[in-house]
């Protein structure tokens, strides 16, 4: 297939993750995470993140991000999200499922929650009949390829704590949030005080594979249990982690990263110059959304195939990855910039 | 790491694998299974088995067969297996967390079932009080490294199905029975009339992946629904199905699986020959189980890492794999002889 | 403790109601609903709506909704209801704990939803990520004292079904939405086409109990043992069905309906005339929302406990009962001019 | 319906709960537990156990198990039993379903655990594959009609606490266990270090009702949330705590539990004199199980109902209640001698 805007995960994966796979393919190790490639991947994430971490590879975004609240919030509990989350939107109702509890959203433009967003939810607390706030999953980048700030992170943090509420991080965009900031991982997630991540691999690269880190280990006691029985727990645990390796270790992360918000910048500034069109979020991270003449899209999604985010609109979603070519973003311009000049 | 006797999953992949996913990893393809490996990979089934089937790939063993059971069996239902079950004994709950359904055990020498160990749990059928058995899960090869042969498949269908109840196999090691049995997948699974199968890949060389089929297609409907809320959708499928392309479109599964047959065939002998040694179980597909001398077990597992399977009888449980290698049995019934003359 | 405003259910029970049970303590009596009194309530409620009917009795009315929706939705459904309902706000997480599937909601001043409330749910639908919608719940009356006409709940039921949805209504307060439009519960329900409801029997006068009754009898198969798994199934059955036929095989459900409702049209008339007050919703039936002076708020709540249903506006909720006094009002209302001229 | 020895729960209740339900019943009082009744009945069970603990109502004894069960035991967790218990037979899989933890279930012929048969399942702690045991969970009277002597607890609950294991008690029969025993429930429950309990209400002659105690209040913190998400909670709950205080506030459930004891000793007396009767339980509680002449059964339940407890064997139970009369067992036991002469 040629190359698409519709999505990161439509993208395979990089040489260099095919080849530490292959060398991670040496005679027998340790199943279920007893291997040494898990073992170096967790150091290498000490190395980036802080000692003090719990590192725990799942198989994929909505393995990582449920289980790890589910390890977390009690079914009784609840968890504040925006509500175009990942966790809200997209995962069939596994949230619910797997975990028993209640997501409270909130309806944000740029899909950012701020402290005064979550405030409204601490009510009723210790009251028998409400689902008790327990956890603040942010996604960073968010589904609309904004980015929060490491201050905006710290206030979210520093507010929850205030309240007792912990905080997630749903990173399956983490490297494009981070190089988007110039910020480390350290300094986004440690040093903001974030609870638990699930850090994304899959959108940045990788074949499969996401980690679920706990920054605060006295919330991972369980989370072994959890991650098994949320069917999480890859036997031949090595092919995941390796991949990791490759991709944290060395500065994999950063050029896939680099280049795909490159190319959403690209994408942004050739778009905002053709007529009619209405970029509508902030482009921080690899996306970028933007309002088209209703008549254009079919055209232009055989151009380069992308999904039409709100139909009411006519808002579309172009996402860039770590393989998107600079031509195509050049095509696709021209070719918009033909259909426009032709229907105006 | 040394050559072990504790797992199949112990085992890497093979080289064939390794390529296949190099190969897959061309340009962009539509995510979630909407992919051409995907597509290749179920027509190749439907091959092997027969046209109308519906199949769908996950992430793992464990996954697959708790999202498969859940998918037909209701909460208030039961499945009926083994006490040696994986279901049972090796998912941590998963079954009854994620299905909220019962598992009704038969504690079974061989962990084969029979009908006559079917039969005491259909009573009591309409009884609101009672978890409503609905599904047979047998395991194939079992866990005791016994086989069912196709006959005794087709009874317990035929029984099953007189009863109202489904058949679902947990073929984690499908490969080494179809082998042992000298039967193709069709014989062993559509022609005895098996419902649907938890078809395994990973311990037949895999790097990771596993397929639900179902055979009986009326009950497939909603099984995409449950295997996203079952948090077992790969975002980037190619890489699972280009797996099983590679391994069951050529000749690879049967070598991997004829493979380690032997070496445990192999084993089993040399084992047979040693004084105090019992074998415990028919050894049909790829694990020999044994009861060894205590004294001896400490540096038998220093030659060989496996496990004990039951400490209380001393027996161990040898696994062999697609990668185990003849010099390796060699060696370790060399030493075993080695110790055994020394303490005899 | 004297008379409130604080819930229907800070009421006890109607001498009647103390009689039938006294009543139906007489000797053994099969268990679990193989009881005279039951046959004797369910062939009362098949004569108020229609022979063919499935009527079960649980205990409480957080199971009845919770059990009721789990028994036609699932896990990966979604249910679409008023962000102000029920099982959305004051059930703990507990149809998402047991039913697992999502609450799509709808944010409405009057707590009522409409067609084209509904219709913006109905997208993605076939698209595994997304939860499925299944089910609309309407309450009657709503939380807000308002009650859906017969034609309203007809236009849902019509587009719900041409939709493929199914319609459930909560009728925790059903019989005080009865008197207030003069409708026949057959109306109301059957001809509307409504397809199951949680008929509620606490608010309106009952020790306890509730009914789950499936208007359409297609859905109800397995509804038996969902309420056994959901913990509702009551021993002694025979204790809740006496109550039912006393309520509902006489006119004490409709005396207890109207005087409920009677006393909040009284009290919603005089607070309307007091300088200050904002009734916030139509008094349709058993309930008052209004919006008071804060200063006047604890002193009134003295004379006649009352909840605070919104802080930041001070609208507070009056809730009526059938056994709400003439006096109680005249003296609520005499209070608050007193304070309201003081403080005016 | 005549009596029968059908079930404790075929009986209706006493004149003195009715009395109490009607006491009760006078203006308002707080709802979901916020009332005199329940403060009273608190109190009353502070003074029957100790001080220190925690008590809740529930409306039925699978409720009170699930709910008590859960909110102790993670969903990766276990809890042990006989494989006779209630919450493994009778609840439909209730707590698989709510709880999603595993039952690990000992086959005993009377239906008593001992720390032996507990002793087991202490293997692979910590051990992410395997269902980790955390509750050992007996029930006092048994299901057999057996009960546990003080000792025989204190024995479990030492063998328990040494292995991190909590001990619950399924307390449907707790009274005619302690009558049995001539113990006080501080004796039995307090004084042996049992963790909590389902203390039970309508076998001893409710008219519905159970008691979640926590006599170990370290584990009771998030227990309201549970009962509430678990469907247990009562809106007005004065009318279960008002049955409690009527019940063990005075000697009433004494004299009920001791009646019901002594009419099971008379029946086994009179059974053990009836040529071919084989009494196949210690009777201590009351329940007599008995194998019976096959050609007798029949006639035999048509004079007083029973269930056939073993169709294999011809064991039936014959369930003895507070209403049991002296002259319907001794036509029980006269009739069976009638049948056995004409037979023999």
């Amino acid at each position: 297939m040629k190359k698409t805007l519709a999505s990161d995960n439509y993208s395979g994966t990089t040489p260099e993750i095919i080849e530490a796979l292959a060398k991670a393919n040496t005679g027998h190790q340790g199943s279920y995470g007893a291997d040494e490639s898990t073992e170096a991947a967790i150091k290498m994430f000490q190395r980036i993140l802080k000692e003090d971490i719990d590192v725990y590879f799942t198989m994929n975004g909505t393995g990582a991000n449920v289980t790890a609240l589910s390890s977390v919030c009690p079914s009784y509990g609840a968890v504040i999200c925006s509500s175009a989350a990942h966790i809200n939107v997209d995962e069939c109702g596994a949230p619910e499922k797997f975990g028993g509890f209640k997501l409270l959203t909130v309806e944000k433009d740029n899909g950012k929650l701020t402290p005064k967003d979550i405030k409204p939810f601490m009510v009723n607390l210790g009251e028998q009949h409400w689902s008790q706030p327990k956890v603040v999953s942010i996604t960073q980048a968010t589904e609309y390829g904004t980015v929060y700030t490491c201050e905006e992170i710290k206030e979210i943090v520093d507010y929850a704590h205030s309240q007792g509420l912990l905080v997630h991080v749903d990173g399956a965009r983490i490297s494009n949030a981070a190089v988007s900031l110039g910020a480390t991982f350290k300094e986004m997630l440690v040093d903001t005080g974030v609870d638990f991540v699930s850090f994304g691999g899959t959108k940045n690269g990788l074949m499969f594979g996401e980690a679920v880190i706990f920054l605060n280990t006295s919330l991972s006691e369980n989370y072994k249990y959890i991650r098994k029985q949320g069917m999480q727990l890859l036997s031949k645990m090595r092919f995941i982690s390796a991949q990791f390796e490759a991709l944290f270790g060395t500065d994999l992360w950063e050029r896939n990263a680099i280049h795909a918000n490159n190319m959403a910048q690209k994408l942004a500034e050739g778009l905002s110059k053709v007529e009619g069109v209405t970029i509508t979020q902030e482009v921080q991270a690899n996306g970028v959304f933007a309002i088209l003449d209703r008549a254009v899209i079919p055209a232009m999604q055989e151009q380069s195939p992308f999904y039409v985010w709100n139909e009411q609109t006519n808002e579309v979603r172009l996402m860039c990855s770590f393989d998107t070519a600079e031509e195509e973003i050049d095509a696709f311009i021209n070719k918009l910039n033909q259909l426009t000049s032709v229907t105006a």
